[in-house]
């Protein structure tokens, strides 16, 4: 794989090459043999210098592809734009397709946006400023308008005319949407069934009218999971009246789950793992707010300890055992948190009380299962089977009530519209450590009495 | 969303009314009319005796459809398959695409594999054994034989018609691949190009020749970053000689990338979150062997305590401590094994030394900020600034070597060649727990007669 990685580095070289030697015909030349991706990495990691010889030679639908295929932060692509006139930038942003446009349009700044849009052509101004309107992470931040609608008294011959003539536009051709003449959409029939059909045939004869689409509003995780299920390329997005809005091609969902799961991977570590090649200090502030948060919620712990401290001086033995059942009960629960936002993603219909018993019982088979070894280990190691029973009972009350916790938290969360997917490992193992310690002394003191006598 | 779910239930009693009532003409009209997906959901949600009776009136083609469509665990296919009669079910693995049949008999027994295959034409059978001998995770096991390979020497109207007939084989038509006579990959052309350019050109006048392609052997997740990259709906897999062996679909790679994204969650929860509906026993049979192997670790950590106790028992405010500085560095220590783990994952050409450095760095950062938090803080709470120094400064040192432990745990695992996204969250700090622990009792215990001094 790498190989073709350097092999984009080795034509980013020849590109520089060429534009020092003035060779500008054979770099555009070479420039445009390549894909769409490789252009846009070239093209994003040139120096300013050789940019701008390249953008000189490229004409504006060239340019476009190219914007079209940056897969960098909005901003930095907004970056990219300030480089060209503010003419040929909103010339470039028009002929670009829609869902890139409103990703970009969505994160400037007023003044400039303003600009882009007052130098393009009225409708298509205000079919932006429509789309920019879409929340973040919905199916009409997604939604792209260069889609193929047809007329169901069409003939198979007329669409296919008509493919061929939007191919250069359409974001997809594989699907073409039969809208009626209301706006409303009646059906989807493929590129495969254009193709294997007689073309006098009439479009509506082979349209399915079993349609799945989405509305503007959807989480883009839903319309991830529909899409992938269904097996399609592309999606199509309605209103309620069923008019059809766009389309959500496959390789935004693509990207879709990437981020999606990018960012459940950083819920549970409690840390942004994308932050990729920034400087060590900036790393740590993005570290740190967490960090600090848990270590205020670890000094009620150290606190809640510190009540028990008179105890501990009378058995120092009681010390020991801390961070064993602490750390036990929050692997527990972090295990039971994973698996309960994973079960809410899934969304299976299982009711929330359900969730909790299940909790509770595998909590109290595990605890009962861990408690039983360590009464057996600590009961030998210690040579006190009273102080084995201590740790024991603690352990599975402990882990019962983390894993408990672990479930409780992001089904909590899901249930007042947060997203369960930030509550973290580190919050849920320092909560237990709380949880933990207060069973664990409390149950000590209860058996202090006895215990003294035999240690 | 869920009201499409809930469409696909209404169909199944539909269909099961249907087939009650002996309808079965209409049955099968409406079961076609749905889509794959849909049907392959009541399929197998159907009761033995109404799936009997939908096989019995399906044709061996539709019901292969059907089966390429089930997006169950392939023992689950398998059972389904036994259903039929054996020349039935191989007549429809036969008919169904490679990728999908490969992954099924892959798991199949011997015996009923080798009479399936024996079922087969020859030539089938033994492109199906080749199939399942590439390993799982791989390209080979994803690869697909169904596509369009045709000569340079066409011209695009011939090329359309070879797929207009082969359009209902192919696994894509968006792709022809052109192949010269040796059979190896010259080039790719996608339908859309196919369709705008005259009918007399000849292919190889628009034919890509910047060929990107995977082997066989490379991991699912490479294939999967490509495809992501290159926005493709699909890849050639070529052998070492550029010879082409199938293609790879983008709703495979969805699959992959869906399948990657819970194994990387499940390795940092410790736990595997894909387990469905299963009970709480079989639930807490799969989380326990974790718990249990860190329960041991974690004795360790008490076992090192005790060599402390006589310290504990007269310093016994030390113990008040032991789950704050373990917990905060298990915090860290989780935080930078993710990170680490995800820049594995990235392949981000960075030397392993240098992502150690930054790691120790911004350990040192981390802690420097946090030991000086918890220095005041326990200075002003015990009025002691000893104890608040002891504390700062193992705090400090607790939170560096969890960091580096965070990254270089992944990294040594990734070095020699294990999967490094099973590292867990729990692992780590139940490993940092031993050597916070370590840390903390060494520093305590020097400082301990100025210490007690002070108490």
């Amino acid at each position: 794989m790498d190989d073709i990685r350097d092999e984009v580095l080795d034509q980013l070289k020849h590109m520089q090459f060429l534009i020092d030697e003035n060779q500008l015909d054979d770099a555009k030349k070479i420039f445009l043999t390549l894909h769409d991706f490789e252009q846009a990495t070239i093209f994003v990691n040139l120096n300013a210098t050789h940019r701008h010889a390249l953008i000189k030679i490229l004409s504006d639908q060239e340019l476009a592809d190219v914007f079209d295929d940056i897969d960098e932060e909005p901003k930095k692509i907004i970056g990219l734009l300030e480089e060209l006139s503010p003419k040929r930038a909103s010339h470039i942003l028009n002929l670009m397709y829609t869902d890139n446009v409103a990703d970009i349009l969505s994160v400037m700044e007023i003044e400039e946006l303003a600009t882009y849009l007052s130098l393009m052509p009225k409708d298509d101004a205000e079919e932006l400023r429509q789309l920019i309107n879409y929340e973040d992470q919905t199916a009409g931040a997604l939604l792209a308008t260069e889609y193929l609608a047809i007329e169901p008294d069409c003939t198979i011959g007329e669409a296919l005319q008509r493919v061929k003539q939007e191919a250069n536009n359409a974001e997809t051709i594989y699907y073409v949407y039969v809208v009626d003449d209301t706006e409303k959409l009646v059906g989807v029939v493929s590129l495969r069934d254009l193709l294997t059909n007689p073309d006098d045939y009439l479009l509506k004869t082979i349209t399915n009218t079993r349609i799945i689409s989405v509305h503007p509003a959807d989480d883009q995780e839903d319309v991830a999971k529909m899409m992938r299920d269904y097996d399609f390329l592309a999606l199509p997005v309605t209103d309620v009246f069923n008019h059809m809005i766009g389309i959500i091609t496959i390789d935004d969902i693509v990207d879709v789950m990437d981020e999606e799961a990018i960012s459940d991977y950083s819920g549970l570590a409690g840390v942004n793992v994308d932050q990729g090649t920034i400087n060590p200090f900036l790393a740590a502030a993005k570290r740190l707010p967490w960090l600090i948060t848990l270590l205020f919620l670890g000094m009620s712990t150290a606190s809640l300890i510190s009540h028990y401290e008179t105890l501990v001086a009378k058995a120092s033995v009681l010390a020991v055992f801390i961070s064993l059942i602490t750390g036990t009960a929050g692997n527990a629960g972090t295990q039971s948190l994973a698996v309960a936002v994973r079960g809410i993603a899934l969304d299976e219909e299982k009711s929330m009380l359900k969730m909790i018993f299940t909790e509770i019982l595998i909590g109290l088979l595990i605890g009962t299962i861990t408690g039983l070894t360590i009464f057996i280990i600590v009961g030998i190691w210690q040579a006190n089977w009273l102080l084995g029973f201590i740790i024991g009972i603690s352990m599975m009350a402990a882990i019962t009530v983390a894993n408990v916790a672990g479930a409780l938290i992001p089904l909590g969360m899901n249930k007042i519209g947060v997203d369960p997917a930030v509550a973290s490992g580190p919050f849920i193992s320092t909560l237990s450590d709380l949880t933990s310690v207060l069973i664990y002394f409390s149950i000590a003191q209860i058996f202090l009495s006895n215990f003294m006598n035999h240690h």
